[in-house]
């Protein structure tokens, strides 16, 4: 399976090198790939890079991991027809840092980013994971607690997610679980304000929430 | 220490009745006590029953248990003179259910119910608080996992503060994490999109979320 990877980030770099270090076949993709050059001082030497659209159609799996304010343009611009049928992975969130710091969400509670990206592109098989955590977790989830906590992850595709799921595990993720359709998006961002509390109160990313019943 | 219980839903009367277990007196508060017979069926019989103003007046502690969509109304139907001063624990959610479900938030993102009831009672001390789980969890959280899962709580002032933590360990929590101010009502009001779809899911109320880092 080749994987592209949308967004050169910490998300993106983390997702891409760790994919690489898994045996995958992985191109990330950026604005600029000339002008990337620092940004990919960090990046697994067999990553490919090329542009947003070569990253997506190299892909057959995607990963959203731009800014969220961005993630429906860069879409856009890559254009639906080399993102029909393909399943992409959105762990991007809707934040808005213009009001200041905590950041407020520029879509929730009767939307989300990840229902606008399903809308936008609906022969995309949309799911929403990953966003819930900081990006080495996203990862390794082992390096917290051994990985005895929970990603919760949705979207309207059984087979989409299956697959997702599937990558999933090869990361170290146990405990996944499936929320639903993709309006669960709405649940999954909205764990942003308390994440982004907790970050500053603990000061530090590295934590996330296990589910006890 | 005399505490005043403001409603006698579910939320209300597990509260008011923890409270007197625990031998403290408590007074329930409803609209109209002669017409809640039937609700109060399960209550112990120590606690005592008045309206609104009266538990609000008897009180020394209060807790704020009605339907997010007429808290404010309740305590400004109270008046702010019965209410100066005092600590109240703020454990209702802000859900609008006329969407159909599940439920949106009728306030969220860039405010909240917590800062709504502070706003409106500047010299009341509103911490936020047992609004992330069920009733049976809010004043047995033993129930669940050997009680060791987190509440996170918030509000202005650090001694009211303190004093609802001392409440709530007599309650058996022991993993209380203060956010900080009322903002943070936000944040905790927040995860009730999360809960309702959990809920939904797992088909029972009876969990909640355990910090690991």
């Amino acid at each position: 399976m080749k994987y592209g990877v949308l967004g050169t980030g910490m998300v993106g770099l983390a997702i891409s090198n760790r994919l690489a270090e898994l045996g995958h076949e992985v191109m990330i993709g950026t604005r600029e790939p000339s002008k990337s050059g620092d940004k990919l001082k960090s990046k697994n030497e067999s990553v490919q890079v090329g542009t947003f659209a070569e990253a997506a159609a190299f892909g057959e799996f995607l990963f959203s991991a731009t800014v969220g304010g961005v993630s429906v343009d860069v879409l856009k611009a890559v254009g639906a027809s080399a993102l029909n049928g393909k399943t992409l992975v959105d762990a991007s969130n809707p934040l808005d840092f213009s009001k200041g710091m905590p950041p407020t969400l520029f879509v929730t509670n009767t939307d989300s980013l990840g229902e606008q990206i399903q809308r936008a592109f609906p022969n995309l098989k949309v799911v929403k994971a990953l966003n819930t955590v900081t990006a080495a977790i996203m990862v390794y989830p082992k390096l917290v607690a051994g990985g005895d906590h929970d990603l919760f992850i949705c979207g309207d595709d059984a087979d989409a997610k299956a697959s997702v799921i599937r990558v999933l595990n090869e990361f170290g993720w146990v405990n996944i679980l499936d929320l639903g359709d993709i309006t669960n998006s709405r649940a999954l961002e909205g764990l942003m304000p308390l994440w982004v509390r907790l970050y500053g109160k603990l000061g530090m990313a590295m934590f996330n929430f296990k589910l006890v019943r």
